[in-house]
């Protein structure tokens, strides 16, 4: 009965067989391979990568679609079909609009400029850095072309990572919050001292973090019979199906919060593609719908759980039978404020909840002039040190802290960032619909329990995978879009009572 | 001037590439993978399997060896090029060999029969194996059929395995020598109370363990910088290239050997690995020439290195400063002596080196019956056990640890054991032309010195990787064939002198 249907289910499990064996090659390469492995993984990962893009392009792909869409004729918008065919055409037309020269051209820069942004950072040397990017931000453009846009390049970049957004409206909702953000931390730094967080920096045997981590994901809901955990030097989160989810950790022996806020975060991550549902697999429909939302689902129990003061008076006791000499005699006030504690810095990654997304925007304004012209990239090391002065008070020494800290545009990540700033956005969004749900979800937090809140995020964001975008879930679950007001009033709540403001 | 052998090289390259990713997805389903991953990751190397073997019996294969060899002219037996053809020629016609129906067939069975072998060994049931057993049988010499064979089917299914071997061969190589073993095993059981093994049946910390497995493989030579050792219930080598070859290591807490001996066995399979030519890496030529060349590094490293007296003389009071309350008084003949006690024992993974190869024997025996039908599925049990006592003087208890013990049948590996008696053999006879070639190697071994000896090995079979069969590698380094008579030599001055006979 629906025969086309099938062979097109058929066709894009394959596809997605060739594309979660690529993600296994690549987990491998980061977390166990031995370090004189690596000619030979890139030559694998190519291999599969090209049988992945060629049988994904190929004629019977769109024939399929075609066939399949004809067999079953009308569908419901939030049908699985229609979402399998809606997200499949899309990805063959993302996938057909580079010509081959260009791919290749892609690939050779990407292959290259890792390692010379990587010396350029070592060295604080942005000018030996400067015509590599130079040359990315030009690919960046023709793939902006060839991918297509209205209005500014960028809109076309982003729609690779956030699909429908602009970056008119990424624009409206940073200048719609902005202010009050530099405003916020200048508030804060009047009374930096009334937060201590050096209860963080001590001695932490990396056995026992691991073994905190471990024991608190587990009690949020990552199921660890369906992933694990693992050490590698950029901490990240990776599926291979809904029932195999990992996470892994950088662990810092004499800081708690890496490893601690870490695994929150790539747990979060890992809680949202095990949550997708289960007939999604080996379609395209599997896994998050964007990169904004899947930030949202880290964010949130990173930060407004794994950073609550509920939340600490459940697992502060456990902290402290884990490590009697290093916390053992702090109050959960001291412990709350310590890892709430704002400070403007210079490493977006390791920012605080109030200055993250300034972080972003200014890398979101620098992204946009690059590519319209307006900012030339031999201009950056002083566009990024001036904004950082005006929105964060303090001017990085060093571009090795400054421009040159982050490896996106190097791996030809344009437009990638704003999507970090969206997450914490929609993380709050979407929490203040579940406890508008289920009033008790705050309460419940202070006794270890998380079901209710991932139940809720389950029906109401995992389970959908990726039949909805970014925009359409957020409309279904709030009755309205991205919106940075919920945002600013929790930041201005939470820290109006650590600092007393 | 060579395009048709580059576009060959290039061709092969891919399907080397297929077949190395899938070695990885399988080293992950035993190594990491989560409980629940398992239908998903099947899904997997199913895409990747069919992939390889549609690319490897596609029409190009046997177009671009024609072309190359037309292109190439006459070329040197010994040459890169002439072993390239040879051997992807034959990869290629083994690949093509078997009807799709077969294939399919073939697949169900094996996918079926292991949860079968595993209840029916649970269970000491193997009347609920048999059914499933004769299946196998029967699908094994049908595969033998399509193989080809002049005398016996056996003759085709062990060609798989060791390239030109027959069955009347095999069969003489053990009739030559399994009187003698037979003898000596009796003559050492008549003083068995003269070797003491307790002090290796102690609580042994399995991350000490691991330690000193670590430090001894790498001091033989084992370069962990293209390698790594990991955790597994089933202990193996694996290679992802020559840069990236794995071992795995079941620990048992109580039982030195296990981890100790299994670390020195998988790291003569990889250190074999590593040493295969760099310029054969993504040819077919790389890796191991045979199962028994194979089991010959690997025996001679954990056997006739790692169970010698000069070898613990070097490394005995390295495992007194890990383990000082286990070993701490021990003395080295008492060591030395109990990592070679001889005991006829039912488990062949478990058997020293004086019983190993009769446990192969009757194996081989049975394999033969059970193909040319004079030995029927229903009769196993009993024609195993009236061996085993013929052989070994013991009869097993159970079919559990009789009949049922080994997984290979269940995988479809008819004429797999022999290679694991042959490589006892092999071991010895490289290993007495290694010490003619450098007699100081002994010497050299009571220091912790081993590169003579890799180097030696490195030289004449590792570096070959496929380039040469079993026999042609043989007779290259000792001028003739297999033999058992050195073997035995060495099983009869080792064992007169430790039993004092």
């Amino acid at each position: 009965m629906t025969r086309h249907y099938q062979a097109l289910i058929d066709h894009l499990s394959q596809i997605s067989n060739l594309s979660r064996t690529n993600s296994l090659l690549g987990w491998d390469m980061q977390v166990n391979m031995p370090p004189k492995g690596a000619a030979a993984r890139g030559a694998q990962i190519e291999t599969i990568s090209r049988i992945h893009h060629e049988l994904l392009v190929s004629d019977r792909t769109p024939q399929l679609i075609e066939a399949a869409t004809a067999e079953l004729g009308t569908l419901a918008y939030d049908s699985v079909e229609a979402g399998v065919l809606r997200v499949a055409q899309r990805e063959y037309e993302l996938a057909t609009k580079f010509p081959v020269e260009f791919v290749t051209k892609w690939a050779a820069i990407e292959a290259m400029a890792h390692d010379v942004w990587a010396k350029a950072r070592a060295n604080n040397d942005f000018k030996s850095y400067q015509a590599t990017l130079e040359q990315i931000m030009d690919l960046a453009r023709q793939r902006a072309a060839y991918l297509g846009y209205q209005t500014h390049p960028y809109d076309a970049l982003l729609d690779e990572y956030e699909q429908g957004i602009t970056s008119a409206h990424v624009g409206e909702i940073f200048s719609g919050h902005k202010d009050q953000l530099v405003e916020l931390i200048a508030a804060i730094s009047q009374h930096a001292d009334r937060v201590d967080d050096r209860v963080l920096h001590q001695a932490y045997p990396i056995d026992r973090q691991r073994e905190f981590g471990l024991a608190v994901t587990r009690a949020l809901g990552y199921d660890y019979d369906r992933g694990r955990q693992d050490t590698s030097v950029h901490p990240f989160a990776i599926s291979f199906s809904r029932d195999d989810v990992r996470i892994t950790t950088r662990f810092n022996e004499t800081w708690l919060n890496p490893a601690l806020f870490g695994m929150l975060h790539e747990a979060g991550h890992a809680m949202y593609e095990q949550g997708s549902s289960a007939e999604f697999d080996h379609t395209p429909l599997a896994g998050g719908t964007s990169l904004g939302v899947h930030e949202s689902q880290s964010r949130l129990w990173e930060n407004i759980v794994g950073r609550s003061r509920g939340f600490w008076s459940w697992a502060l006791p456990k902290l402290q039978a884990l490590f009697p000499s290093q916390v053992g005699g702090v109050d959960l006030d001291t412990f709350y404020k310590a890892i709430n504690k704002v400070q403007p810095s210079f490493i977006r990654v390791e920012a605080d909840e109030a200055t993250y997304n300034l972080h972003i925007m200014l890398r979101f304004e620098l992204e946009m002039g690059l590519l319209d012209g307006s900012i030339r990239v031999a201009d950056l090391p002083q566009e990024w040190n001036a904004r950082f002065e005006s929105y964060l008070g303090i001017v990085p020494p060093t571009d090795t802290v400054g421009v040159l800290q982050d490896v996106h545009w190097s791996a030809g990540l344009i437009g990638y960032f704003p999507t970090y700033a969206l997450g914490n956005l929609l993380a709050v969004q979407y929490y203040n619909q579940a406890i508008t749900a289920h009033p008790s979800i705050p309460e419940e937090i202070t006794h270890g329990k998380f079901d209710t809140l991932l139940t809720w995020l389950n029906r109401e964001i995992h389970q959908h995978g990726r039949k909805y975008t970014s925009e359409e879930l957020t409309h279904r679950i709030t009755g309205q879009g991205m919106d940075s007001a919920p945002y600013i009033r929790y930041l201005q709540h939470k820290y109006s009572e650590i600092y007393g403001l």
